[in-house]
């Protein structure tokens, strides 16, 4: 059975530390997850992932159900054994890629009619049909289908996609039977508060064993993002867990994690690495910049990954520079050696007592990406349609 | 210092094992050297060459001398440290990537002056330049600089190349002062035998402490190439490592074993497994055909590569599908762990005496890619200029 323990609330915050049980894994929480939308973490192999400290990784219904497809996965005998993944598996249903990914989408009451991004060929998700392909693909936990509506969509566009939620929610519900596979529900209701509150309050009415935060971190300026993490979890249950979605810059997760969150995923620290940026405790550097060119050091000086432990700055800078493949798994495996190591913190402070102390000086030290330059990098990102991870 | 130890002669055949003494490690001979031209052997970090029974790799110096540039590498302790790598290093002089990649190239007695093929920059490579900046970079072996003549060049163009190549080697010989290091010359003469004879008398009489067979496998049809092997061979002393460069296919390595050669590269077994093709002992397969979309066994069943131990035909082929790049790795290691078994498996059976044996069985078996197709993706690839490895 997958189950949810508290073990400890921050008294200074709305911190928890606690754990998800699962059939594949005992699951710390305050936790990331690395993401493997199409069943890999991107440039790593799963020991490695596994070596990085991770008990948990994302995968994707809408990319798996397109490539290869729910059948052969089932062939194969489940996710787990097809990507060779020991650990836990979140799936995410696919209602956010079929709104963020596939071109010509129809929406009604009974579910969504959209084309393939990779080949322009119809499908049609309805709930029963989320949780049965997540049913088959056997993992851990698995997410309701949700309707995703746009940041700046106006209200009655966002109550009307937040109502079919629910009841799309209540129908996965009533489909779900896999024994052992928890169930959540995604919260939505845009940056209206009473939605928020009302998505969540009635949501929780329907006793999911766990509860996402969805609908965020879509486009909109991170203070609003905040605000409705705070509106949405003041009204879900304190003894369930609560899974911010997309959310994975570190300041977001500290931020996010004092207001009550548990569980993240997002492919930006992945994402990033690959073109470069690295995560530092100072904030993002970028491997690409020519002062890296002949230094001998690490890029991290004291960084404990696999990567600073073995390369200097100069020849992680030489390897981008020359384009080889061995620059993204390099990069890979350091930002998520830095985000697990910042969990790591994030539960130690919490047991400690001292979490509010630490998020105090992790955000007096860390100096995130501007505003302007994120918002114009997750717009170029978005207009590329590059959410492949 | 670098020395070459002739432990076994093959009664039947001219193939032979033995060692090459390096300062940073005895490597049994025949050997296969992975291609890492940027300093590193593409996809893989240096645990993983390692780990594949690599004990020596091939560097280039007109890649590393355009980027990151001699001096960083200097700064940075030399190219072992660099990459990281702690086996031995062969570098090529360079002479084959001015000939082949750089454009706008202009040669004389002096030396030649090229354009970068990256940025378009003018440069100027002489033999002694092209030993200074080996001794530099500080491989166990390196290469005296050659002119490296077309395969369909006519006798006078060809004549004229050998014959400076033998005046570059002698300047290379004369400027060549690090101790340890070991400097090999390289034999040309295009595909006439009576000049692939002068040249290997030639420089023999010079004494170097091993010899090149350049200028082959460049678009010629095997046939020839094998006859110019046995052509050169014939005339080189018996004591010394013979060096056929850029020949990596399984079948032309059992051949030119059999003709007397040592030391193989060659960049075929990982560029072909980053396009899918996957070697067999039956021959390449490519893992991308459909074939293998829901194949539960690996791709050579009973396999004892790190790819096959882990993951299914099944998930290969989807990673090549969906573009991961964790395709492009773990096809690499297949391959390389194939030419390592290989390479072991010929030692094993010279040192057997059965290696003519074994070479009729593994020709029996192997079906090579036949001759039109090969010589059509060699042009495509030449056309491409994708000689970057």
């Amino acid at each position: 059975m997958t189950s949810f323990r508290l073990i400890k609330n921050c008294p200074q915050t709305k911190a928890r530390v606690g754990e998800l049980i699962t059939p594949h894994a005992t699951v710390p929480t305050p936790v990331f997850l690395p993401v493997g939308s199409q069943g890999v973490v991107k440039t790593l192999a799963p020991d490695e992932v596994k070596a990085l400290g991770f008990s948990m990784v994302l995968a994707n219904t809408y990319h798996l159900y397109l490539r290869p497809g729910i059948d052969v996965i089932e062939k194969l005998g489940g996710l787990h054994s097809f990507m060779g993944w020991e650990g836990a598996i979140l799936t995410d249903s696919g209602g956010y890629q079929v709104f963020s990914l596939a071109p010509l989408r129809r929406v009604s009451d009974e579910g969504v009619t959209f084309r393939s991004h990779i080949d322009g060929s119809q499908h049609n998700f309805t709930p029963e049909l989320a949780v049965r392909y997540q049913e088959t693909l056997g993992a851990d936990i698995i997410m309701a289908l949700d309707e995703c509506p746009a940041h700046d969509d106006s209200l009655e566009k966002v109550k009307k996609a937040t109502e079919r939620t629910h009841r799309w929610a209540e129908r996965c519900l009533k489909a779900h039977k896999r024994p052992g596979q928890a169930l959540y529900a995604i919260v939505q209701g845009g940056l209206f508060p009473d939605l928020r509150r009302q998505s969540a309050e009635y949501l929780t009415s329907l006793g999911f064993p766990g509860y996402a935060i969805g609908g965020l971190s879509i486009g909109e300026p991170k203070q609003l993002t905040m605000e409705m993490v705070e509106e949405t979890a003041a009204f879900l249950p304190e003894g369930k867990p609560r899974y911010l979605m997309g959310v994975g810059s570190p300041e977001d997760i500290v931020e996010a994690v004092a207001r009550g969150c548990d569980i993240f995923d997002s492919a930006l620290p992945t994402r990033v690495a690959r073109n470069g940026a690295l995560f530092t405790w100072q904030g993002r550097v970028n491997i690409t910049n020519a002062a890296y060119a002949d230094m001998e050091q690490p890029v991290v000086e004291g960084c404990g990954c696999y990567s600073c432990r073995n390369f200097s700055a100069a020849y992680l800078h030489h390897l981008f520079n020359a384009g080889e493949l061995l620059a993204y798994r390099l990069a890979t495996i350091h930002n998520l050696s830095f985000l697990s190591e910042l969990m790591s913190k994030i539960r130690g402070a919490i047991e400690d007592g001292t979490f509010a102390a630490f998020k105090k000086d992790f955000l007096a030290g860390y100096q995130p990406t501007d505003e302007p330059t994120r918002l114009a990098q997750k717009h170029k990102w978005r207009e590329k349609r590059n959410f492949s991870q």
